[in-house]
């Protein structure tokens, strides 16, 4: 059992600006808490309905002290975001990741505003064993719970940062040796092999309006996927798993 | 003006029940139709908010014989699925395409659950020039309204055959010299030589339960994209993607 505010706050963190606020976020569901239990983002506290599926989260946070409140069938409906929930939640603390950029491929995203792309995008990074992703504030929110839902546990894997100063921090890879490569509807062959070795930053953009005009001037070099048939356009995570597929060398 | 029966009626279309039984679909916005109105498909009616964007729309309809019906905003409002709805939306017959597996690459799409990777899955077929799909007849409706707008127009482009024999559909394929690939998290490197020429149906399976095991016996090939990282999988939209944009050779 807990109380009416509990969970009021807890629903609460549905809301960026409340997550912001708190520095905290939730997370449903089996899998992906046991993908953040065992990575290095602080849980605070664990909040199931009692269910033998829950034994092992449950002995990996007890063994992290991570505090364990027993909930009801009720409850569990009351926080979830999902129609039929598992009845697990986690609350984890915001994390400072240092990034130090010190891989040789770099995702980076401008303004993506779907929370399903965004959260795929970072689950098919995770499966090409990206490391580090960059991503514009503009962009919809990491802790976004359909981001998380997406992303399946992905969010747990990477070090993300989100940079106010998105083009700024696009120079600073370039000064570091990165190429900076932009994802866009023209450009050259992404498959060309000249584009598969050395330090390269690939940018993302948003879904309906493409690249800003910043981020066209900033970039080196465009790389297009070649239209074969009629669709006017890809989908950003499908074009992002096509281009990673092809660029990824680690 | 239209009436409040109309208004029902056009409404009732968001379920596959009434789709079925009137064996017609709605659709909304202006980039869909206008691919719509210039496919194959019979186009009954075109419901509009006059507006000066519809202008070409409106010509190409009423040069088809388009019946054309001016409506309110407040009227957009009531059919509209979507928050902000442009005031257009459109009639359609189903159709009854044909299909002769006449190209040399088909996918085959198992139970696909969610409306948004069945759509992109189509979009993406479109974008690399795959004309026939073979799709279950228990996966989620390609007349679905969320199904349409994913695919952004793609079904209009594309021959697609829902089957409710599925598998045997499959067996007709390999006797017609299709060798039949099976995406799956087990298997050989999609991207090897041996899987890029001759006749070649692609099967994706279910979200989360992957590949019936009729379908694992019926299939003569797993193939793979191999794991670099750590997710546990990739979303069937952007494998789909990947495993298209390295096998297609049209």
């Amino acid at each position: 059992m807990i109380s009416k505010n509990r969970i009021k706050f807890l629903k609460s963190l549905s809301v960026k600006k409340f997550r912001q606020k708190e520095q905290k976020f939730l997370v449903e569901g089996r899998k992906i808490i046991q993908d953040g239990i065992e990575s290095n983002f602080f849980c605070e506290e664990l909040f199931y309905v009692p269910n033998s599926d829950f034994e092992q989260i449950i002995t990996t946070a007890s063994k992290k002290s991570v505090k364990l409140t027993e909930i009801t069938e009720i409850e569990a409906k009351q926080i979830s975001e999902t129609e039929n929930t598992q009845g697990i939640f986690a609350l984890f603390h915001f994390s400072k990741t240092n990034i130090l950029w010190g891989t040789n491929f770099v995702i980076a995203l401008e303004n993506i505003s779907d929370p399903g792309n965004l959260g795929t995008i970072l689950r098919t990074a995770d499966w090409f064993g990206v490391k580090e992703i960059l991503i514009s504030s503009d962009s919809v929110d990491v802790f976004n719970p359909k981001v998380i839902r997406s992303a399946m546990g992905s969010i747990f894997h990477l070090k993300i940062k989100i940079s106010d100063d998105f083009y700024n921090e696009i120079e600073i890879l370039k000064k570091m040796g990165f190429l900076i490569y932009l994802a866009d509807l023209k450009g050259e062959d992404y498959s060309l092999p000249k584009f598969k070795h050395g330090k390269r930053a690939v940018i993302f953009c948003n879904e309906a309006n493409g690249a800003s005009n910043k981020i066209k001037e900033i970039s080196q070099q465009k790389i297009t996927i070649p239209k074969k048939g009629s669709a006017e356009s890809l989908n950003v995570a499908v074009s992002s798993g096509i281009i990673l597929s092809e660029l990824i060398d680690l």
